[in-house]
Order: C-alpha cells, then sequence, then structure tokens
C-alpha cells in the first residue's frame, strides 16, 4: 500500500464501499456524537468523512486531534445511511471508518482558524498565508485563476500564437510609470529595470518575424498603493501580431475572450458580439471611455430645450460659450422627489453646486413635469424633453451641463449611481465591448504642448498625411480598449512601424528625433530594417480573475501578494541588505532624517 | 481581400495553383535568371518563391528590392515545371507570379544579413537581435524552445499539476548564490530581492495544501557570467507534490521528461528506463555524480593486483595508507602504444603526474600485455587485471591510483577521454537516469565543521534518528539528480517538513534554532502548523532545450540574452539611473575611485 494514499479525499464514491483505504490531509473538523468521532478529512481534491468508533483502535489518538494537523488514515470504506447522505459533497455518499490513524504532523494553536473561514485582520491573514491559503474561498479563488490562465494560454495556441517569455532583468524606460530598478554589481553605477510590460521586446518579436506573439506576461510598476492595484507585480495576457488591421485584432482576440468568460461565468450571460463603440460616443453616451453596458442609461444631449429658455443658469451658459451643452440622464422608475433629491444630495456631495432633475407624475390624471427645473422651463420645452428622452410617468431625468470635457466624468458617474440605485443595472452578466478612435494627442495646458493621449507607439490614423495635414487633436489613433462591465480589460492598438512616421509623431509633442533615438533606441533602430505592419493588445490577467471570481479586492486572488505598505509579512520583504551587499553593488544609503 | 496576406509564406500547395494570392513577407534573396526576377519571400511560416517577369507591371519596382525589405504580393498561383520543383521547401510545388508588389518597410544596409547566416561577432548580433532572430537556425531554435516549454506543460498538467506563478519581488535569502536586489522606494534602506528559485513558495504551496503544483519559473541568480549560465535569468521546471515518497516522484517525473524528450529528440533513442543510480556507485563505475551513460566503460577497482607489486608507486600507496585504491578504466580498442602515450600526455595536461597503462597485443601468435606497467607486475598479475575487466588483444587499460575522494573525478575525466577518442560513445541518443541516495552532509575541512553536502531542506534518511544516532558523514539524503549524457537536468528531494528535525539537521552544521527561525521564517514557522509530508524537484529548461536543438551556447536557445559582461546592447542595460530616481530610493553610488 502507498505510504500515503491510496485515493485522495475527494474521491471516494459508493462504487468503493467495502474496500479498504489509506487518506492523508487535514483535520478540517472534529466532532464528537456521544462517543462516536467524527473528523473532516481535507486536502486539496475534497472532503471525506472520518469515523471513528470507540472499538477502533485508533479512537485513543482520534480523541487528541487538533483542528489541522495532518493525518493517515487505514480505514475501511462504508455507505452512508440514506438520511446521512451529504448531496452537497462529493464523497456525500460514504464515510470511512479509521482503524489505524498516524499524525504525520502536529498543528500548534491556530493564528487563524482556517474552518468556517471567520473575516480576520489582513495582516495576520498576509503572515500565515499558508493557512489563510487553506481556506475555501481563497484555495478556490486561486484555483480558478489558475484555470483561468491555463483557458487563455490553451485559447491564444489554438488561435496560432506562440508563447515567448521576454527578459525580465533589461533596461529602464522613460516612458509610463515608475520602474523598478536592480542595481548591476558588474557595472558599478548602473541598474537595470523590471519590464513595466514586454512592449518594446514584443515588437521587437514582430520585427524578428514571429508573426504572433503572447506571454501570461509579469509586469512591474513602482506606484504608490492603491486599491485597485497591488504594489510591485501584476500580469497581463500580451500579444502582438504581424500583417494585421485593428479588425484582425478584433476578430482574433474577441472569440478568445468571450470564450474565458464563458467558460468561468458559471451561468451568467456574456455577450456575443462585442459592440465597437468610438470614444467619442462612448463619452456622450455613457461619461465615460469605460462603460459600463449592464447599465441601459444612454445619455443624451438636450442644449437646444434650454436655450433661450426660463431656468436662466443654463440658459445664460450656453448663450455665454458655444462649446456649452446640456446632457441629460434619464433615470425610468426614478420619478420620486426622494429619490432625485437624494441624487442632488449625491452630487453635492462628489462638490457639484447640485443635479437639476425633472420626474414625471400624474396629477388629475393628467402626465405632469415635476420639480424646479420644469417650472423654469415650462410645460412645452418639459414635453419635448420628455419626449425625446421616451420617458414616462414614474421617470425622472438628471441634466449637467458646461463643457463637456470638463463635466462628462461626472455625468457618467452620475449615470452609474442612478442605474445602480435604481437595480436598472442587472450585475448577473458580463457585457463586453470595444472602444476605438481615440484621440491620438491630448492638449497638455499646463506645458502649452500637445501630448499622446495614450500609447505613444500607436498608428495615428490617416498616418504621416494626417500628421503633416491634420489639426494635430483632431487626429484619432488604431487604438482600442477592451472593456467589461465598466472595467477595462485590455488596451492595444495597431503600432507605428514606420520610423519617419515615428518621428514625426514625437516631434509634434516637441520631442526631437535625437531623443527618440536615445530613449527607444532598439526599436527604433529595428524599425529602420524591415519592421513589418503589426498590432495587439495585453489584458489585465487580474482583472479578468477578479470579474470572474466576484472578488472586491486583489489579494483574494492572488497567493502571496504584498500588503497596501508593499510589504511582504510572511517573507519578511523588503528587508536590510548587509554591508557586504551594499559594497558590492557600488551604493550607500542615502536615508531620510 | 485583406490588406496583407491572404496565405502566409509557407502555406500555398499545389491543389492552389490558378488562385490569386496575396503574400506579404521579407524578402530573404532576389536572383536575376536572365530578364526573370527570382524573390525568395520569407515570414514565420516558411519561403514562397515569387517570380517577377518584365512583362509584370511589378518588374520595375522589384528591381529596386533589397534583402530584407518587408513587401506585399498580389500574385497568381503557378505550377513549377516538374525539373524546378523543390522537395525540401513545403512549397516547392509552386511558384507565385506577381503582378503587384508594395513596399511595406524598407531596410538600411544590414549590419548582420539573414541569408545564409555567415558567421558574426557575438555583440553585433546582439546589438542587431531582431536581424540576428529572423536566421533560420536562431529563428528554429527559439520556436522549438518554446514547443518544448509548452510540451513541458501540458504533460503536468496532464499528470495532475497546476501551474502557481509565485512572486518575482521577494525577500533576500541568506543561503545560496548571491540575490539581485531591488531597493524600495517606500522603505528607505530596504530591499527586495529577485528570487534565485521558488524553493520557499513552492514549499509553502504544499503547506497550504495545494498538492501539485508546477511551475515555468524564472530564477535569479547574480552570479560571475561562465560558459555555461547566462547572466541574470533561467528558467527552471519547478515542481513539488504532497504525500509522496522519492518513488512517486520518479514514477511521475520520469514520463513527463521521457516524454519530452522523445517528442523533440528528432528520432534519436531515448531511455525507456531511467537507470537509479547510488550516488556511491555512481563516483566508482563513472568518476562523476553526471555519468554520460552514452560511453559504455564502467570502472572497477583492481587494487588486490598491485598490492604487494613489482610496481613499486602503487604497491607503496597501497602498503602506506588504507585508502588507496587503484581504479582500472577500460578501454577497448584502445591498445596502442600510440593512443596509451596520447593518453599519458593528456593526463599530464591536467596536472596529473602521468596515467599509467597496460595494452594487449599479439606477440608471436600469443596475448601479451604491453607497456612499464605490465613490466613490473609481470605476466600473472596482468593476466588477472585483463580477465576481470574482460579485455581482449587490441584493448587497453588506464590506472589512477591514492585516495579516490581525491582523484575520482581526475578518472571520470578519464573515462570521458577514452570513450570520446575510442568513439565508444554514441552521441546519437539521450541517455537519462536518476543519481540517488547523496551525502546529507559533507565535511568542511577549512573550517572543521560539518556542511549541508546539497540542499539544507532535505529530508535525511532515517529522520531525526538517523540525525542524532548515525555517525552524520555517513547519513544520505532523500535528494536526487537526473542526468542526461552526462549533464545534470534536474536535481530535487523529499524535503524535510519536520520542524525539530530541521532544527536539529541546521544544529549538526553549526547553525542555532534561532538562525533558522530568523533565516527561513516564512516556511519554519509553516511547518509548525501542518506541513505534509512533500517532495519535488526542478529542471533546468534551457539546459533540456540546448540538449535538444543540438545548441552548444545558452545565447543559441535564448530570444534576447545579455552578453558575457551582463550587459544587453540591444535595448542598453544597466543603464545610469537619474539623479532623482536614486533620491526616490535613498541611494547614493559608492563608486570605486
Amino acid at each position: 500500500m502507498h505510504a500515503y494514499r491510496t485515493h485522495t479525499c475527494g474521491q471516494l464514491r459508493a462504487s468503493d464501499v467495502g474496500q479498504n483505504a489509506r487518506l492523508s490531509g487535514w483535520v478540517h473538523r472534529v466532532r464528537d456524537h456521544g462517543g462516536l468521532l467524527f473528523i473532516d478529512l481535507r486536502d486539496h481534491y475534497g472532503m471525506t468523512q472520518v469515523v471513528v468508533d470507540p472499538d477502533s483502535g485508533a479512537f485513543k489518538l482520534a480523541e487528541t486531534l487538533r483542528a489541522e494537523w495532518v493525518i493517515r488514515v487505514d480505514c475501511l470504506v462504508r455507505a452512508r445511511t440514506p438520511e446521512t447522505v451529504n448531496p452537497n459533497l462529493p464523497t456525500g455518499e460514504i464515510e470511512v471508518f479509521a482503524n489505524e490513524i498516524t499524525v504525520l504532523a502536529q498543528a500548534k494553536d491556530l493564528p487563524l482558524p482556517v474552518f468556517g473561514e471567520p473575516d480576520y485582520p489582513e495582516d495576520v491573514r498576509l503572515k500565515y498565508r499558508f493557512l489563510d491559503l487553506r481556506r475555501e474561498t481563497l484555495h478556490g479563488n486561486i484555483v480558478k485563476r489558475t484555470k483561468i490562465i491555463r483557458s487563455m494560454r490553451r485559447r491564444m495556441e489554438d488561435a496560432g500564437f506562440t508563447e515567448y517569455s521576454t527578459p525580465i532583468l533589461t533596461a529602464s524606460s522613460p516612458e509610463g510609470a515608475r520602474d523598478f530598478l536592480v542595481p548591476s554589481r558588474i557595472h558599478a553605477g548602473k541598474f537595470y529595470a523590471l519590464p513595466q510590460a514586454p512592449q518594446q521586446y514584443k515588437q521587437l518579436l514582430m520585427v524578428a518575424g514571429f508573426d504572433r506573439y503572447f506571454q501570461i506576461a509579469p509586469c512591474f510598476r513602482d506606484e504608490d498603493p492603491r486599491a485597485d492595484r497591488l504594489p510591485g507585480e501584476f500580469y497581463q495576457l500580451d500579444l502582438e501580431m504581424s500583417f494585421v488591421t485593428q479588425d484582425d485584432v478584433f476578430n482574433t482576440m474577441e472569440p478568445v475572450i468571450r470564450g474565458v468568460f464563458e467558460e468561468f461565468a458559471e451561468g451568467k450571460p456574456v455577450t456575443q458580439q462585442f459592440l465597437r463603440i468610438r470614444y467619442d460616443d462612448a463619452i456622450r453616451l455613457y461619461g465615460s471611455d469605460k462603460p459600463d453596458l449592464r447599465n441601459p442609461i444612454e445619455m443624451q444631449a438636450v442644449t437646444e430645450h434650454f436655450a433661450g429658455s426660463g431656468f436662466k443658469v443654463f440658459a445664460r451658459m450656453i448663450e455665454a460659450d458655444p462649446k456649452t451643452e446640456v446632457w441629460a440622464i434619464p433615470a425610468k422608475t426614478g420619478g420620486s422627489r426622494a429619490f432625485c433629491d437624494r441624487m442632488n444630495s449625491w452630487a453635492q456631495g462628489q462638490g457639484q453646486p447640485g443635479l437639476g432633475y425633472i420626474f414625471w407624475r400624474s396629477e388629475n390624471g393628467a402626465l405632469e413635469g415635476a420639480g424646479p427645473l420644469a417650472k423654469n422651463i415650462g410645460p412645452e420645452r418639459t414635453e419635448a424633453i420628455r419626449a425625446q428622452l421616451g420617458l414616462a410617468e414614474g421617470d425622472a431625468v438628471f441634466f449637467v451641463a458646461g463643457d463637456p470635457a470638463k463635466f462628462y466624468k461626472f455625468a457618467g458617474e452620475a449615470r452609474n449611481r442612478v442605474g445602480f440605485d435604481l437595480n436598472l443595472v442587472d450585475t448577473e452578466r458580463f457585457e463586453l465591448c470595444w472602444i476605438v478612435d481615440f484621440p491620438f494627442y491630448e492638449w497638455n495646458d499646463e506645458e502649452k504642448k500637445l501630448d499622446f493621449a495614450h500609447n505613444p507607439f500607436s498608428m495615428p490614423q490617416g498616418g504621416l498625411e494626417a500628421l503633416n495635414g491634420q489639426d494635430p487633436l483632431t487626429i484619432k489613433a488604431f487604438q482600442y480598449d477592451m472593456v467589461c462591465n465598466g472595467y477595462e480589460m485590455a488596451s492595444g492598438s495597431i503600432r507605428n512601424q514606420s520610423p519617419e512616421t515615428m518621428v514625426k509623431a514625437f516631434e509634434l509633442t516637441g520631442t526631437s528625433k535625437a531623443e527618440v533615438e536615445e530613449r527607444f533606441g532598439g526599436m527604433y533602430r529595428a524599425f529602420q530594417y524591415g519592421a513589418p505592419p503589426h498590432g495587439g493588445m495585453a489584458a489585465g490577467v487580474d482583472r479578468v480573475v477578479m470579474l470572474l471570481c466576484g472578488a472586491q479586492n486583489l489579494r483574494e486572488i492572488t497567493l502571496f501578494p504584498m500588503n497596501q505598505r508593499a510589504e511582504d509579512p510572511l517573507m519578511g520583504a523588503p528587508s536590510e541588505a548587509s554591508t557586504k551587499q551594499l559594497r558590492e553593488l557600488h551604493l550607500k544609503l542615502n536615508l531620510p532624517n
């Protein structure tokens, strides 16, 4: 017989009744039922009920067992009586009678209980992560995470991609976020950097002719801890393709991502055909380039109804500045003064002067638009607004006015708030879409210059010609995001692989050719020697896993995360370096006083 | 029609003749055959011959094409004439006639030719790695590497393992090689470290109940560059299993590794049942714990034949020191004075006084042992040696004498030399074996204390009892290597998961319990709370790929390697940090004068 087990704790079935078995696992729980001991024995694969009766030679030892001890049990498989069958447990048709029990490892008093998963402070959970990870929810999330990543890999391979690992010790990149640096021992005073993303390497792979690259890529950014980003490292499903247009990327990746979502959505509906929404439209309709399409609310401009109206605040703004627009956020079923006032208070809490509204009620059998704005603009304009928005009795509408570039974010937040508060959002589904046609440049008002709106390596629509002739702020990029339920899942672009176009694109932001050569030497050099048209994207693995696990915190889907102070209490990182280490690395500490 | 291609350059076949196609790729070579231009068009998938005749509208442009330009070709697929069919090319039955050619990207004069793969200095190859990687051999090696890793992954998954990614920013480990450090910005004066291997994390995963872990794991060691190790990072197929014995690890991993080898050995035979060779036997038979079993030579002790013999050098050594042994290296077909003298010279070149030998020839129809040693010990002893070793006319034997602990390495090298020089080694095969029963401790003669011979986390055979009662230098460990063709492929052990045994094992090396707690805090703490018996191993991915690609240099199987000075000439790493970066990291440079 095997030294430790003939079966796992999730394996025995009714068909095994009458067999002898050997199981090993953790003591999940011991219950004493009037002399009979019931031990829930747990391993990675499941749970089996071990029964020890007082006649068993194992009884005396069994009485000493404590939670989380590791034991080996030699036993006989027996059928449970019909009334004790547990249909929620795969092994629930049987139980095993212990003949002999061997303690493989004891456990001290637990600083963190496993059974029952009671809430515990995060630092205890992280310091005793090996116990925390035994808990059913976290254990399950981690296993689900590995399955999601495995599914991503298989789907990418089936789509003709090959996984290449790019270097982790590489050069500091002067764009983007802050790098983690790694001092070189051999080259005094010099540093490697951990990659923020394999962007340049994947483009070099295309120039090297590898055609379809992907990688479950570790990425590193030394950013201040944020609620939605763990300190240190995170993972991207990174990919790049040669000889493709934007549509090719969409048509290739949509089935991959949809497939992953459908596989792990546990029956929740997943968008079958991802909408492709222009950036400008997303802002206008949803007030966000990360719209939550589970929310049915679409905003509309109703500026004309306020121009010259009796609501002077809006009317004067419209008159004073041609940029002014008034956007309406229709709120079906929101037609009560209580709800409208609550929204108004919420807006004030967000630092806004308030949130104008109209709601429709029945007054003496007739439909009436109510609220201060309705009074100010009068019944005709009120009715025109209602008709435009298709609203009815019991509905409401909220208004934001001004320069859309300044208020759209707030409008989008109000849209979310209305949607969730009125239960208009079906949270039990995954709504995915593409956002396309992002602006290539944006205006940096502080430095009075153009900046790249997103990725400097993206191809401007219209190419060199557009850069030479067009108002730069009207140029769009072949740049796209994939969005799910209001979160950015992925971002990508068709790359600008022409050295001339690249230099021109940077020149418009005030960056000289010499600077481009210095900063992006490897890639700029590569583009001189036959670079194919190419494009790709990167999807946030952690975010996808979070959504599919329904987790609210990245630490609930990460094996050994750091805490929000960028510390690992389990392994004791970061820690002090020895004098010898510092000397070898040609470094001295420069500590704050 | 697609913007870039209807087919790849490796796709068209005789069945496509008569079709219009669009191809994109690199100009591999242009040949001018009396007015007709032949362009070998290359992409990741293969090569297609493009024909441009002077009547084609594309002819004028085609004349301007240069190597490595990226072009798009609209063309008609035609059958080649029988005499021009190229059976070595998958597309060799067809060629395409170009109607239109579009240049997608030009290439400057190449610093490194792609076609023909002429030898070029390494730093040019690394600086222009994107060109180097287009070359057939390197491109093929990299693709093979990805396929090998993919195969490892699939086989591990099929064997019930799950891939978990462990942290890359972690704590400095005080054992083993030198760490790469990563200064913390948030914690002034503190450092993360890159993992030398996920050893502690994988053991923590077992304690956390994940049962079967594997990872294609990036590992980092800041070691001085060596011919057989790239600076910086390398990859391991790392794995760990719970509730297993050493045999379970062997029985699980042997099919995985054999399967990978068989899949990629291109028909070369692969060992079907790996021998399990005790460390002591490996040293005695092969003079190495990494024996090359393609070499049929097995050494034997022949001490008795020299004790009290006329060969005074050996006889006196044997008399003076009971540790003295004489080992024989039989050399079938090596029976010529010329070969024996050549081996003797080689040995002197290795710093040895020489290499005694006997060879057998036919003299006047009788078998005669020849050479100075045979004369000294006389025909009877010579015949006894021949009989013991089973040698015959035309064979030879070499002798090394002294303390085996001191000479075994040289004996092993001599065995290799004899085997290769006499063509006794069948190089066209993969011979795999396990080396088992490594010593747990070794004697540190300098510090006059015990050291761990290998992994301090291995379980000593006999456990705590052996540590308490047995001569420590006789204790074996449940520690094993997998060896192929004389190279260590993998190393592993059953772990010492008992806190008491761990403390005792360290105590014998002069390390106190307090030090163990401090150095291995995470793991030592974990072992207090129910650690299952577990074991595993780690295989060197790069080494496996090198063997299966028949490559001699790690840079021939690595995408973007650093050079031997730990520099990346392509991306310019390492590089100087800015004053702002140093200040943020609380560091000052401490440069040598």
